[in-house]
């Protein structure tokens, strides 16, 4: 094979850049930490934004635009928001190049310099809130439910594809309310639209729960957060959902009068999920061969490959597996037919393989005469005949199959990778193996950043569904009580 | 009515601000030049976009993404373009803040400035045609046929919503072909694809042509463009397709070996629409009571407004609204109930005119019992009696009709303002007048530029098709030799 990938059991970290290269899905730019999203990685990235789209629309928000720069003092606004995001942003301070006087090229012209300076948007809530304060007067214009997809920066030092970059593509939620309560179920809403995406459509089991204090995103009260853990043990953030308070309002001076006409801040959540989703997608369920996409994100989910001898063979092959692929995209199903004269089957089968398609079909002169063709699937590998009739219902069962076996798999992984651990030494040798440690923690940030220092683990939340947590014991690090355990792992 | 609008009569720029701001569509933020645009604008933007994805997925088009920013130095690489863009462009200098060691908030770290200034991009040719290096080795690799979906920002010192703004949303096409034959095809057939959205879905009228030399894009060898007349006769360009030729491969040395292993540059495309279109929508259709949107990029289709007294009347009538619409939802018909108790059906049918909706359908308690309903039709804003029954079938075909009526309102108007005109006198006084002028015109930039400083009007194109125009003449202007007549006009 010419793609060949790096084994994930030698060096995992090689095996994920070879897989996001060799599939074609992203690769480096000119620019230091900025990514190309190529061709097939950009077609599973509007599969997942078409079905999170669906989803926002159908729980009654809205999509809206705001702008991409962010004036300097906004970001200072908020404190905790300014400490947070001020380190790493890109910042424009003029608006015009001029011919280079002294050779050839261009130079910033110093007479084009911006009176205040702009940031290129690390996330919005500022230039958001700035906007919401013109919007609402009264309890009547709430709720305010808007989503925005953009781009946006965060100028990181050390920068993977997908994983980390210094720009990359999200939505960005950003809800008003006249009641912290609703705030909050807003908040707790739309993280289980997350989680309910992550495990429907993307196959991962994540699990949901509540960020420490610590760990909390810059201006929240609350942060929610679905985790996902990758097939080297390590934990990986793969959406949050922030009740923010009245921060932001009181911020940007948003009040709204309620019935009676009392005049109070008004309650927000912001919340988002990423490009790098693509990430968790690729090394959650990937194997030495490739990809292994979930049949639900998949954006070709069945390729027809043709065994033939010839022009003649090629042309009777193609026109016979259009017909199938027609019944197939009638029924749903997304398919491509390989054609290719200039490269021979193994090698496209190895390609394919490669791009993770579910379900390939390869048809050759003798399956044809007897009606059958021969199906492999992505996840095992396992190859089996099928009868030409009745294909279109086969194969939508084979994919509805698949996606559950790929998620039963990576659970089944997760809980095994999962343990309580109750003492101190038991809490430094089992980290090293990777996975989830359930543990008592007796909610400080002392003993949350000393367990950290010492072994480069953190509390990945406090989780409210998927694991039996309340429980009284002892925290691993201090021995101090606890009411419950949380999730320590390592982490991307 | 509480959101009244300035008469397009009285003053049409202001009608159009007017129309922007209070149908909810966009408004100006604190950046100087970038708008927000909200959900109701979005709406429409959402639609266009969707229209448009399918038709250049239908022509062979894949999406993909590239970096936000460019090397100061990309620029430089193609001389015109430098020349077009170096004037009105963002310029990243640094990447990081940090607190203002004199005061409150926070400064630009001096310590943090970039080696090479990034420029947010204006257009993406140049860190395109960077990659397209590493991507083409041989005529296997070709064509390449890429759309990108993204912000661009141009620092535009006079800006108007929608029409001229810093930051605008678009799509850019970007192609590469092993021949100059299959590059122009592609410009070509793009434009095609625009004239065809803008006037099938859009309602547009526009004339298909090339730009004159002058007004080409920096670094074209041609440039195609749609442009449409707006009700002051003014004319906007509606989006251009470019034959880029080799510039852009010389410019990063982008080379392929073609069948027979010998070396050439590779010939290229592109081609954009932005939220431009957005202006164009409004400018073209709406009249004194608002928007007029054509049905095919309508967010709502259809509104319910019922007629009620009391509370029990009005969930009846919902009630009632709510059957009608599931029926037209399913005959797909996108519809909305305004339900609320909290305002005047006036109210209601001034804001739903206002926002442009095609069709208003109102209920009373006597129309129920009557097994009617009265529809309203945005276009004409003639008012009739329809039956219950059958009215989804009814309503589908009157959407069609009003989709007819706008783009043939539209074209009786462009071609109402559209006149030969053969001397300089008559030139000067028709162009006062707006409208498109059919001259001809000797062919020089000197000739274009005289009559721009005189007139004010360009040469909005060479039509390709909507008119007859290949017959010989005299220049308007110079009353030189011409073998065919160009359009003039005074544009936006």
């Amino acid at each position: 094979m010419a793609k060949e990938v790096t084994s994930k059991e030698e060096n995992y970290s090689q095996w994920y850049n070879n897989l996001v290269v060799k599939a074609d899905l992203a690769e480096n730019s000119a620019v230091r930490g900025c990514m190309v999203i190529k061709p097939y990685g950009y077609a599973i990235w509007e599969k997942i934004q078409g079905q999170l789209d669906r989803m926002f629309k159908a729980t009654g928000h809205q999509n809206a635009y705001f702008p991409l720069f962010i004036p300097k003092s906004f970001l200072s606004r908020e404190a905790e928001h300014v400490e947070g995001f001020a380190k790493e942003c890109a910042v424009v301070t003029h608006h015009r190049l001029k011919a280079n006087p002294d050779g050839p090229g261009v130079v910033v012209d110093p007479d084009a310099r911006l009176e205040e300076e702009l940031i290129v948007r690390p996330t919005s809530e500022t230039i958001i809130w700035n906007s919401y304060k013109n919007w609402i007067k009264s309890y009547r214009d709430l709720p305010i439910l808007i989503n925005q997809w953009a781009n946006v920066v965060r100028w990181e030092m050390r920068t993977r594809l997908f994983l980390r970059t210094a720009e990359f593509l999200w939505q960005e939620g950003h809800t008003a309310h006249a009641t912290a309560k609703e705030a909050m179920e807003e908040a707790q809403r739309m993280v289980q639209v997350y989680a309910d995406f992550a495990r429907t459509h993307m196959a991962l089991p994540v699990v949901v729960g509540h960020k420490s204090e610590h760990e909390r995103f810059a201006g929240a009260l609350d942060t929610l957060c679905i985790e996902a853990m990758m097939q080297d043990g390590k934990a990986l953030q793969a959406g949050t959902s922030h009740f923010l308070g009245q921060n932001f309002a009181k911020a940007f001076d948003v009040k709204f009068a309620d019935k009676d006409g009392k005049l109070d801040y008004v309650w927000a959540t912001s919340w988002g999920v990423s490009t790098r989703l693509m990430g968790a997608l690729i090394m959650a369920h990937g194997d030495n061969n490739g990809l292994v996409l979930p049949p639900a994100i998949a954006p070709i989910q069945v390729v027809f490959v043709p065994i033939y001898k010839g022009q003649e063979e090629l042309d009777r092959m193609v026109a016979y597996m259009k017909d199938i692929a027609s019944e197939l995209e009638k029924a749903g199903i997304s398919t491509k037919i390989d054609d290719r004269d200039n490269v021979r089957s193994g090698f496209k089968f190895a390609e394919w393989e490669l791009k993770g398609v579910p379900v390939r079909v390869v048809i050759g002169p003798r399956d044809l005469e007897r009606g059958e063709v021969e199906i492999c699937r992505r996840d095992t590998l396992e190859k089996s005949a099928a009868s030409r009739e009745g294909l279109a219902g086969h194969i939508k069962e084979l994919l509805d199959e698949i996606q559950a076996n790929i998620y039963n798999k990576a659970l089944a992984f997760r809980d095994s990778k999962t343990v309580k651990v109750d003492t101190w030494d038991e809490f430094k040798e089992r980290i090293e193996e990777g996975g989830f440690l359930l543990c008592h923690w007796d909610g400080t940030t002392e003993t949350e950043m000393k367990i950290q220092e010492e072994t480069k683990a953190t509390i990945r939340c406090i989780p409210i569904d998927s694991y039996v947590c309340e429980e009284p014991g002892k925290c691993v690090y201090s021995g101090r009580p606890s009411q419950r355990r949380v999730i320590f792992a390592r982490s991307y």
